[in-house]
């Protein structure tokens, strides 16, 4: 397959390991924001979308298919990315099948370098734009590489193949977590946001327990995870959450528990600040640069 | 040494892979419940706290030393262990270090077969009862074995050596938690409380972080952790949450990040519902029971 003999990181460890088909090196990125970014001040992530769309001459939609409130929404990104010093930016709500498969919203996505969804409810991006002539148009774009794709907290949800849409009991079960499929342009891993904020850690592993081969990714709000092949880079103010129960872990339904929990033991978790990056044919986290004042307090992580 | 020449388990696994030195299988239980303890209902936790301690004739002695509302509390445990058929449960509030030296409360300690600390503020515990005749008895009746210990919140919190006392970064850094010395009652773990419903994950990495060698356990309300030498059984509603940064675990701190914020990786995580247990000594998950239903979804953990 001519993907796998074209790894997208040259990385001395070995691809084989992991669970993760890399993507083609030549898609576009994705910023994939765990919610509540800043809009009003310096803007470090919407400031890295438009300069991975372009710069100021980048060309943006902003997609509302998420939002019932498209038009408080609408207008703070449009202030935010006219701050930014980009001159072409329109938001287009998309609040249904109609207009998802319409030739003008099909025209917009084709002419834009960027395309970013705000937050909402995922499931309506689900439904409203899952096989529509809008999503065909993104997926050809993206493969092609000419557009980013950002997404904030409903608009992160939806970029893995599995989608998480609700849940939260306290511990891990089987029933925990609601998911649905997503628009998929990120393989191997299922997203969730406001982690921190919202103390999502047990709803992400209810995801991950019976989807093992899935890396489960948790973002902070003003945070976000830029895709680069299969490059995650962490970016802005809160960490990044990686679950990985594919390794050495086990999933046991105990003898003496109430419906559906279950107990997770030996999955492998990383806690990623700005800086950081991950790669997801590896399942490693790498350091890009050297860092400064590093303290290894124990041994390092072996492959 | 004599104690480690009596391990506490038959466990085939290899005590000289854990960090931690076993209690003196003699100590008496502790049960550590991390918040909200049903009080009202079917008081599955403070049932095993009375059967610990003796059942219908345990003598009980409330420990009111963190709450500032004792006129609230008291009676609401008194009731509790009322309903549950204990003839002898008395309140003491030792809000000051005269009472926590007074002859009387010594007395009181001495004469019980179970002391149960209410929740509250952690740091009253240490500075009122650290180093005073009552903290004096509490030890001496621990480790004679005829005495089971609880508490509930700050009173879970002041079980370890190392107490958390606040916090709350999102990012896991080497500030983000404060830490002071607990009671001691059991080493090598540092305790956090209300874990999932307050989403504290960060706040606990950030304290193991700084001390790999101490297991960090976080526990959901109306869930206890008893422990019985170097054995943990879970027991109620949530579920136990293992994070271990002592293996194959590292902490760097990166070169593009905010003042102090530190990445782990490699950081071994297990969550137990109720019905499970851990071995302190191996710092491995064990079943006592087989579960029925097992879902074995990858590889077993490996010792």
């Amino acid at each position: 397959m001519s993907i796998e003999s074209a790894p997208v990181t040259p990385s001395s460890t070995d691809p084989a390991e992991g669970e993760f088909t890399p993507l083609p090196p030549h898609r576009g990125p994705l910023l994939i924001i765990g919610g509540a970014e800043d809009r009003e001040g310096p803007k470090v992530i919407l400031q890295r979308f438009v300069d991975l769309a372009g710069g100021p001459n980048a060309r943006i939609v902003i997609v509302g298919t998420a939002t019932t409130v498209p038009g408080e929404v609408g207008p703070q990104y449009l202030d935010a990315f006219d701050d930014l010093g980009v001159e072409s930016a329109q938001f287009l709500s998309l609040s249904g099948r109609r207009e998802a498969n319409s030739p003008g919203a099909v025209e917009e996505i084709r002419g834009a370098s960027g395309v970013f969804f705000t937050g909402g409810d995922q499931s309506r991006i689900a439904t409203i734009l899952g096989g529509s002539k809008v999503e065909e148009a993104l997926h050809e774009r993206h493969q092609a590489g000419d557009l980013v794709i950002g997404g904030t907290s409903a608009g992160a949800a939806m970029m893995s193949g599995t989608m998480i849409l609700g849940g939260g009991d306290i511990v891990p079960s089987m029933t925990a977590v609601r998911t649905g499929p997503g628009l998929g342009f990120v393989d191997g891993i299922v997203i969730d946001m406001h982690f921190a904020e919202r103390g999502r850690l047990s709803r992400l592993l209810a995801a991950v327990a019976v989807r093992p081969h899935e890396l489960g990714i948790g973002i902070d709000e003003d945070t976000a995870l830029q895709v680069d092949g299969s490059t995650l880079t962490v970016l802005g103010q809160g960490g990044v959450t990686i679950v990985d129960a594919g390794q050495g872990a086990s999933v046991m339904a105990p003898a003496e528990a109430q419906e559906g929990s279950v107990a997770l033991t030996g999955v492998l978790l990383h806690v990623l600040p700005s800086g950081y990056t991950f790669d997801l044919s590896t399942r490693q986290p790498q350091i890009v640069e050297a860092p400064r004042d590093a303290t290894d307090l124990t041994a390092p992580t072996s492959p």
